[in-house]
């Protein structure tokens, strides 16, 4: 099988990257292990950034994106018993993000593939990127029972953490710069409306709690939990009850409980991989990078990958030049990196370390009072969660 | 002996009050353990906020500071070969600061004081604050070979952080919020004009390093060094090296040398007692908090203490209401708290801990560039370095 842009992993980088080459006439196969109700299953992320929405609207995936996802023009911050709203328009020009699942952002892809855009093969497992230091980079994978080969012009490797795309960057020319955090998110799916109209982040010393929706009768809603604990310790009445403490206010507050259809942890990591790219293979979304799920990075930092590879793909077959492909790394890794940081800083505002010491709790306390009293301080933070420019 | 305001401590926070309250008639007495030569030698900070001025300026304290010292309207970061430069007035519509040297504070004061001002006794050690929460406080304190008592309506204890002011707080009712740093500041004292017109904040892998001034020919420089370091075990030409090595900029870059008539190290704390105020007694500056070096605001909360004191004080007088005393530690703590906020992250932004991780590095260089790309982030910055709001 002979293909331009091999692409290994049908999650959102990869069902995106194949959409948008398509919209551009290059041809592309994607390569996807697992089956297509479990790609359609996996809860992910939520929140998409204003560009990355954009991208999808442009991209022909918008519709139902734009029908059924609620845009959110704020979040609220809650700490020692206040309430904060961050006004995302007011403070960015107008941004906005919109709340659509990751999953739903899959369906409607590969909904779009199968209609009008080249094979999407699942349960085809890669097992190895070859050559991609050559003109011909190859992949091998098997499906149905065998083995089969893709000769591509570029392998993108949208497979994720514990991919092997990763693997075929040799370990001499490989950084890796990780941190692993001490707590994880146990995160609920519950058949009720959510009791308020936008995200809501709760720094308490009991820990972080984030509110959060799926769609208008569908609450996601976290708790941040010690490394390491089993969902199951957690009956569905002590979630409720620890949501509603952490997220307590002066004025009294109290959170509509339904049915937990879902219960699950969440580790957290930072992780950054470079280069992410190495001769004709290019590392897009987790596969290059993991961000703590803290201000929703994850999938917005995927889509941006991607973008930057299409751009660098069509600019490179309009003008003959390769400097933008030459350039994917580095253009993908100043976003990254601000995402990672942004990510970083939005976790340690809002979660409690266990070893996290009086002057500690006070200094994050300082940070949110700054938040709530600096138009500065705010705009940082409201330009982050909207979203870094796409390039 | 009797007055008012009995004041324990000639830096400036203490030498100021007298001033200030001076200036509205209130008569006070100020003990300080030290001769006047040492006080008037003794090197700590040369950077004032820009609402410090004003209030030395109002106090009729600015002459000499309006003729000698340098406004600044910027500083300069180093980081990765680069410099940027943080415009102050065009960020924070006007706002600049004022490098003009504690020492000269002080002695500007001492003089006013000796001249038109109450009692300041020198080599007059405070042993003990007496009776705060009685009508008639009493600070016991060494003089000429003999014990005094001082009664007062009310004792301010400038005394530092070494002072005996903080110890007439019961611990039952105090908390202290403390972090210290595992590195600290080689600082010299060079004659010889500064190489740059503003202050050079640069980030190294070897570590912070820092290009001030005291005047137009003298230079005051920093390098960040191991905790317990001695300063003898730096030789001077080793210094001069590392200064120039940690600043390096991708254009090239060389400092001007000269004799160093001054060397040592300043360790890194940063350090909160919580309250500020019991009964009569009112902890102001280094007695209750210290910042580290970093952004340069130990001297300006000191400040900003005595002006709130000075303030509630009047108050009192002017309406009978207490309520400005009695709320004179939140008061006090709300920018005490910001003030350590931004020493702290202005630490952890520049210095190079040294268990830092690769991705440590990484999220500070981020930082870095972040506040080269938003004016938010950028402003935020400038807001603080220019100066919290007096109260």
């Amino acid at each position: 099988m002979r293909t331009t842009v091999g692409i290994i992993g049908a999650g959102p980088a990869g069902l995106l990257l194949a959409r948008l080459l398509s919209n551009v006439g290059v041809d592309s196969v994607v390569l996807e292990s697992r089956d297509r109700a479990y790609v359609e299953r996996r809860q992910r992320a939520g929140v998409l950034e204003q560009g990355v929405a954009d991208v999808l609207r442009a991209a022909g995936a918008g519709e139902r994106m734009d029908r059924e996802g609620l845009r959110h023009e704020g979040i609220e911050l809650r700490f020692a018993r206040r309430r904060h709203r961050v006004d995302f328009p007011a403070l960015t020009g107008g941004g906005a993000v919109m709340v659509y699942a990751q999953t739903e952002v899959c369906k409607d892809l590969i909904a779009l593939q199968l209609t009008e855009g080249g094979p999407l093969l699942f349960e085809a497992e890669a097992l190895a990127v070859e050559g991609v230091t050559t003109d011909r980079p190859r992949i091998r994978f098997r499906h149905q029972g065998g083995e089969g080969v893709l000769e591509c012009d570029y392998v993108v490797g949208c497979d994720g953490f514990w991919g092997v795309s990763r693997k075929a960057v040799p370990a001499r020319l490989s950084r890796t710069f990780e941190r692993t955090y001490p707590f994880g998110w146990l995160g609920i799916l519950a058949d009720v409306a959510p009791s308020q109209d936008e995200l809501v982040y709760a720094r308490h010393e009991r820990g972080f709690a984030l509110l959060s929706m799926r769609s208008p009768s569908v609450s996601r809603l976290y708790l941040q939990v010690p490394e390491g604990t089993d969902a199951r310790e957690w009956a569905d009445e002590e979630i409720w009850d620890e949501l509603e403490r952490r997220c307590e206010t002066a004025g009294g507050w109290t959170l509509a409980r339904g049915p937990v259809t879902a219960k699950s942890v969440t580790p957290m990591r930072s992780y950054v991989h470079e280069p992410m790219r190495h001769g004709r293979l290019f590392l897009a979304g987790d596969a290059a990078h993991i961000v703590p799920p803290t201000g929703a990075k994850g999938l917005n930092l995927a889509v941006g990958d991607v973008v930057t590879f299409a751009r660098a793909l069509t600019h490179q077959r309009r003008t003959g030049s390769a400097e933008l492909l030459d350039a994917y790394s580095r253009t993908c890794l100043r976003r990254v990196w601000q995402a990672e940081r942004f990510s970083y800083e939005m976790t340690m505002l809002l979660h409690r370390a266990p070893d996290a010491t009086p002057f500690d709790d006070r200094i994050q306390l300082a940070r949110l009072e700054r938040l709530t009293t600096s138009r500065a301080a705010e705009t940082d933070l409201a330009d982050g969660y909207t979203g870094f420019p796409l390039e």
